[in-house]
């Protein structure tokens, strides 16, 4: 505590992201990093744009990114407004559109990010339980809502629900923005973004960091109606003018342009994902029906932050959410390559095993 | 204007940045870029690490960063807070710092940023007039205050203030933050780092943007006490985890390292600063004893805007401030290469010639 901190400093809790290790884990499955590299045109892109242009200042407006993004879904780029990470697009979402009048919505578990945000712009908010089975329904929810905000696929629980189901929540609720994370969509599932040019209270959240490979580089985008992506844009203008640096803009670009690559590489983490999931079933391991690029699961009589080290002995990281007691002795596991799930399933055996004979 | 706007987001006025051409202008000084490119080490160094790696997020605290920084400026690294760009870090400063009950100041020529930012956060702020001289005079500011803001040497007027001076300032007023943004200190000035370690109510704010070359990555640091650094990182871990792309810490890694090359390049810039502000005496064109990488001029007899615009005739980008009274018939113009400076020589004689012959 320090006598010049503001009100604001001295009241909010801050987000605790994944560790990143800088000792030797030999499998990293904790913050639902792609375990295969960006593109190679993506390397070869940024290399070539590592020129001496990189004493000017970057393009504020990231017009040809707009451009790209655009066009890879068939919107305008009036409807596309591209960030330093998905985290700090969510930061200029919640000062943009709710303040210290609104009340805002979303389950109580989702990503641990949103009601962090809600403290730093003081922003009253309702954490709404998800059913017994993880399941969100807005049925629960209550009316007059300013927000509602969650992700689709849900984190950590993976659970996806359909653009019809996101459509029949849109037009029930026309005055409440509904923000939805997208960050785990492209892992074998359907976005919602057709529906942004129907619907003006629909507002999707993307990240490159997933399923573009992309968390070294912070790049993320939202999608929206013209007017929404303006109030982004006031906001980040009263911010930082040039919030995304020219290898970050660059490395975007390239990313949508090189699509079959990346479909690629995400169709194996499905693959190995469903075969993860088939294990865990057959050896009566309780987990969700992930569509995400992990995997939620407890196993049986070990509580979550045992089970946390008994992984990470094995040299294995993976994360648990020991602080929220509804998940507090489930894992979070990243899906890694057929090799990295291998070593997984081994580790968890050797635990069930040793669990057994106690 | 959209429903889903917060109040914020109706009420501010965004920063408007200098503009970033797409057209072909034969010589950009409109936005203090540095004219010479990065050192070949960052530029290298961002290509080895431009690897697979991309895949995995950066290390949200920017250790090595922070480790480097402190080692080049005789500090601990809890000395030290890294940003995207030092608009971000402005921006955290703000909401670390200051809220709507307290009263802050800055000059009313500096850093036209500033105002924005309380907007944003909606600080009640003074602004007090800088003397016809441009120079500042802190006696002119009221007693109670919570923080003082201004640029050292001060945007765009190039004037700069002594350690003393500013030791004078901290000693003077114990409980008011004086946030000192040093974005142009290294342009042959003696910067106030060693302070840090002597009053706990500076913040120094630094950019690696101008003297590094590096405008294009967005680099900014901020220098204090070990307290406000981290009132700093308690706001930024509620809004971004990771600021700062993996190439970003590294390019700044390498610039501190490689810092000979640039000393020798700002040394040219310094030299040709001199130049141009002796050439613009004997012309007769009043300008500011600048001890930055611009020059503050105003064309007698020629409205500024008329002046920007009669420049960019002939090819040259430079920055007016027309919204501001007291500077609306000055230009800031960025020190370029020697071939840069001697065309705007050129440019100025022919504008000057025709107005004498009008």
């Amino acid at each position: 505590m320090n006598r010049f901190w503001s009100d604001i400093t001295r009241e909010i809790t801050p987000y605790v992201p994944g560790e990143q290790p800088r000792d030797k884990i030999r499998i990293k499955l904790n913050t639902n990093e792609n375990p295969y590299p960006p593109s190679p045109g993506v390397i070869e892109y940024i290399r070539e744009m590592a020129n001496s242009d990189l004493r000017l200042y970057p393009d504020p407006d990231s017009k040809v990114l707009c451009e790209t993004v655009a066009e890879f879904y068939g919107l305008f780029p009036s409807q596309v407004f591209p960030g330093n990470g998905s985290d700090e697009i969510l930061a200029f979402v919640f000062q943009a559109f709710f303040g210290p009048n609104d009340l805002i919505a979303f389950p109580d578990v989702t990503y641990s990010f949103y009601p962090v945000y809600a403290g730093l712009y003081r922003i009253p908010y309702r954490e709404v339980p998800v059913r017994e089975d993880f399941s969100i329904d807005f049925s629960d929810y209550p009316q007059g809502l300013k927000g509602i905000i969650f992700a689709n696929p849900n984190a950590p629980t993976g659970l996806y629900m359909t653009p019809e189901e996101i459509e029949k929540l849109l037009r029930s609720r026309p005055d409440t923005l509904v923000v939805m994370d997208e960050a785990y969509v492209d892992f074998g599932n359907e976005s919602a973004v057709p529906l942004v040019n129907k619907y003006d209270n629909l507002l999707l959240v993307h990240t490159l960091s997933k399923s573009r490979s992309l968390a070294g580089m912070r790049v993320g985008l939202a999608m929206g109606h013209p007017e929404l992506i303006e109030g982004l844009n006031r906001i980040k203008n009263c911010f930082n003018s040039y919030t995304m640096d020219r290898l970050a803009q660059a490395a975007a670009i390239r990313a949508f342009e090189d699509d079959d690559y990346y479909r690629e590489i995400n169709r194996r983490i499905i693959t190995e994902r469903e075969r993860f999931k088939e294990t865990l079933r057959k050896m009566g391991i309780p987990c969700t029906d992930s569509k995400s690029n992990f995997v939620f699961l407890t196993l049986p009589g070990i509580k979550g932050p045992d089970a946390l080290r008994l992984l990470r002995e094995q040299g294995i990281l993976v994360r648990n959410f020991a602080r929220h007691p509804r998940i507090a002795d489930w894992l979070r596991i990243t899906i890694g390559t057929k090799e990295d799930m291998d070593r997984v399933v081994e580790a968890i055996i050797k635990i069930m095993e040793r669990q057994v004979s106690q």
